[in-house]
């Protein structure tokens, strides 16, 4: 199984210009930030657009400033749609796109391993740690 | 689905304490470098342990030095395990741990998504870029 799990990301990885290799490890990347995760999820959870106060709400912990920076970078990857009606106030929504939804499920299981992992990889790092403060 | 899953991803994540929150971007930042994927991939492949200078063959353009730390990295996440025999001159070999080739299985299917999407994220950024560069 192995094997072919590795094959399929060889072959995918393969056909990548440089631009494109450096794009993918910046999506990737993104996805271990602090909000980003969350404020897909929190999109994904409300079933249709939110208000960014109440996704503000739903994020907890992020500043105003942090999270109008997540959701730019989102939308810029076309994640996350906003959109504007044309009120007074202005009303903004936000919504995950169908692409936001399919990162989403591939993103989570990673996560859910690595959280779940995260004893181990404690107790791997404090043994070698360890045996290289003593060599 | 979405629910399902993202329920799983905020109940492992909701048990972390902050320095395991950190851990966690910790790990799964690195495998967006340049040199880790493909180090356990190639170690995967061996089917057995490998001498340095065959893992620096098979990954190829990678620097001895880049890959000595991308090595040491993997071991001190015990995601590769690091084997010095007593001979003269000594023989050392790296194989890939039962947990490294778990990382490897859930990190490789957003991988190759990534991988895959990359035109979908290059097209959402141009449109953006557009938009924005005229607002």
């Amino acid at each position: 199984m192995t094997t072919s799990v590795l094959e399929r990301a060889n072959a995918a990885c393969e056909a990548l210009t440089e631009g494109e290799d450096a794009l993918t490890r910046e999506v990737i990347t993104r996805f271990a930030d602090k909000w980003s995760l969350w404020t897909l999820s929190v999109l994904a959870q409300g079933n249709g657009p939110l208000r960014f106060s109440r996704v503000l709400e739903r994020v907890e912990g992020v500043s105003q400033k942090s999270l109008t920076k997540t959701l730019r970078q989102l939308e810029r990857d076309g994640l996350v749609v906003r959109k504007v009606f044309a009120e007074v106030p202005p009303r903004v929504e936000y919504e995950i796109t169908p692409i936001g939804l399919e990162m989403l499920e591939h993103v989570e299981p990673l996560w859910t391993w690595a959280a779940k992992s995260v004893k181990r990889f404690q107790a791997a790092r404090a043994t070698y740690d360890q045996a290289n403060r003593n060599a």
